[in-house]
This record gives structure tokens, sequence and C-alpha cells, in this order.
């Protein structure tokens, strides 16, 4: 299967936010997450990297303006 | 292998812009593309919709402003 975990990049970590997921499209400002368990949820955030062999995505908060 | 198509959403049709896939990052107000055989791109615009498991991911031009 080809689903990634998608991870949110904080102080130079990464946190796991959701595996299996299939997927990810912008929504209301922040991205909305779909595995394949059916599970959603609403991120804030921007892609920082994207590596599917690794089936990895990183976001990014963005920083406050 | 899990590496994916990307394309380009225009005038509502997706244009094919790079097959195979794997690292998709920001830079330089782009998205970097490389596939897993070595081709690299620079692409402007944003994540519309990524489909993991149809092995998708559509940009989307950002709207002059």
């Amino acid at each position: 299967m080809c689903e990634a975990s998608v991870y949110i990049s904080k102080d130079g970590k990464e946190e796991l936010i959701l595996e299996e997921v299939d997927i990810i499209r912008p929504e209301n400002g922040k991205f909305y997450l779909r595995s394949i368990t059916g599970e959603q949820m609403q991120v804030e955030g921007e892609i920082k990297e994207i590596s599917l062999l690794n089936h990895k995505i990183v976001l990014e908060r963005k920083s406050p303006r």
C-alpha cells in the first residue's frame, strides 16, 4: 500500500500526527487529511517535504506574521 | 513502488508534468519535484489534492493577485 505518515515539524522535531494517510488537500486554510481507515483531521501548516518512497509527509506550521 | 504522477490543473483540465515522482518540496516559491529516475524540475503552483492510493498529486496555479 502506498499511504504515508504525516508529521508536523515543530522546533526541529517531527511529531507524527496521522498514519496511513491517503488523501491530503487544502481546506479552509488548513490541510484536510484522510487515512485509509477513514480517520479524518484538519491540520494547520504548509508542506515542508513529501518523500513518497519513504511514505512520509512533513508539514510545518507557518510562522505568525 | 509508491511514487506518484504530478499533474497541474489548468482550466479544469489536468496536465501531466512528471511521472514517478518521489520528492516534492517547496523551493524558491515553487515546488521542486524529483522522480525516481533522477529527473528534476521546479513548478509553480499550490497543492490542490494528493491521493496516494491513486499515485496522484495535483497542483494548481495560483491566481494572480
